[in-house]
């Protein structure tokens, strides 16, 4: 039976690096908020190949949810994490508590403008401000080599990118391609949230990026088009309601209107109490 | 002739200070803007029992200055600064270029709240921002285990300690008094802007000051009669503009009405075209 080493206090984690990066160990660190499915496996084994030593976090992070979002009822599930973390050969996970992460009299966050604004920026406003500063937090937490990231959530990456380039940090990141159930529904601990007839609905985000792709691939290089045409896909789907189709430069996030080389087609669509995100680069490959 | 080694490119100063921390040798900091003067050399002194590495920076960080402040013309002599820094025995300058520090597409930056919003924050807005921005991506670049900074600057100390404990940065600050001009008049880069009889108008912050600790001494322990003989006594002195003279929590910074215990009287005037600050604590000893 395998076992899984945990560390929940900071300082107690901080010496932990500090001593294997003495050693001359390269760490390597996938952070998560637990509730752990395929795609987060998948990131696992990705980071296992590139350093010495693997650091699962799992930490609920409050500061990315506004108020009226899902934190309170967010999933979790620590004893089958530990489980599926033991199994992969994960050598420590960090699941520090929100009050050692936050305590009383906390005022410091991280901004990543431009970056952070467009997507889900217009709709979750704070959501990347809160997620800047936990990835950092966790930065100097665990003192990762290489940091493992999924791409179903593209603009989180483009924004942690964007932040340690500014900042200096010296973490690799690696971004993991989009693990998807067999109908293509991506991978989320959000679909949880979803009934039956609604887990079906949730295929529609994948079938309109692919209805987009086969119009790029075809010719169609107007943005808008691309967009009516996703639209369109998710209007017929009854249950799901559409809340953003943009399409925008796979690195800056700015709004294109032109379909030259990759471009991001990212998606956001509400299927009952579930917000769903998807994206997909068009015209050119997966960064 | 003592010689001064330099770095001015990013990467090569991190990995200067990845092989010094290899070494397990320990690295002291002391930030700067340059035109140095006796309060950055007391730093450089302070720094250099702290560690077995001594690097100083010269920086003149432009995102602490608003637009209508005097970036352009804050005082530069980087031959000086060197031949200053040599004579100290400091091992290392780092002055990298604005260009490299914040290149084209930046877009980060870290707010420390609470402890921003009052004092200097009030009248600079963007200022502490632009402070803790420089300083996080100074540290993740020198990589100090040790950072000493002037007390001159209270806020500024209070603002990268309070970053520093909510990012997990594991760095120590060092905090030194204020080096002070035979008349009392704090050292300050900005003194250079003084006339000859503003500078002798200067002395009027120091005996505020004064005033103000001798009415504590004296068993007052109304903030609002402190701060009203304060105002008298820059009044008195028509060369000088008062910005602003607060009484507050020696640590938050949050205002006080009454004193007990340790009190910070922070202090800021207008003299001529330089902006003076200066600062005591008050009913306890300077921290």
């Amino acid at each position: 039976m395998p076992v899984l080493p945990a560390i929940q206090r900071v300082p107690e984690m901080q010496a932990w690096s500090e001593r294997v990066r003495r050693r001359g160990e390269r760490i390597v660190m996938v952070p998560t908020m637990g509730f752990l499915h395929e795609g987060h496996l998948s990131l696992v084994r990705a980071g296992r190949e590139r350093g010495d030593r693997l650091v699962v976090s799992i930490f609920a992070n409050p500061t990315q949810f506004a108020p009226s979002e899902d934190f309170e009822s967010y999933p979790r599930d620590l004893e089958r994490d530990v489980r599926l973390l033991a199994a992969e050969g994960v050598d420590l996970l960090f699941n520090p508590a929100a009050e050692d992460m936050y305590p009383r009299g906390y005022q410091t966050y991280v901004d990543v403008e431009a970056v952070s604004r467009p997507l889900c920026g217009v709709h979750r406003p704070g959501h990347f401000r809160g997620v800047a500063t936990v990835v950092l937090k966790l930065f100097n937490i665990v003192r990762p080599h290489v940091a493992v990231f999924g791409l179903k959530d593209y603009q989180q990456v483009q924004v942690i990118r964007r932040m340690l380039l500014d900042l200096n940090l010296d973490v690799e990141i690696v971004a993991c391609a989009t693990v998807r159930e067999p109908d293509g529904v991506a991978m989320s601990s959000r679909n949880r949230y979803l009934g039956a007839a609604e887990r079906e609905a949730a295929a529609c985000l994948q079938s309109a990026l692919g209805k987009a792709e086969a119009l790029v691939r075809g010719g169609e290089t107007s943005a808008a088009k691309v967009r009516d045409a996703v639209v369109a896909e998710i209007r017929r789907q009854p249950l799901a309601r559409l809340e953003y189709a943009d399409l925008c430069d796979p690195d800056d996030l700015e709004p294109v209107s032109e379909i030259r080389g990759s471009t991001l087609l990212a998606l956001c669509a509400w299927v009952g109490k579930a917000r769903l995100i998807d994206n997909r680069v068009l015209g050119g490959s997966q960064p």
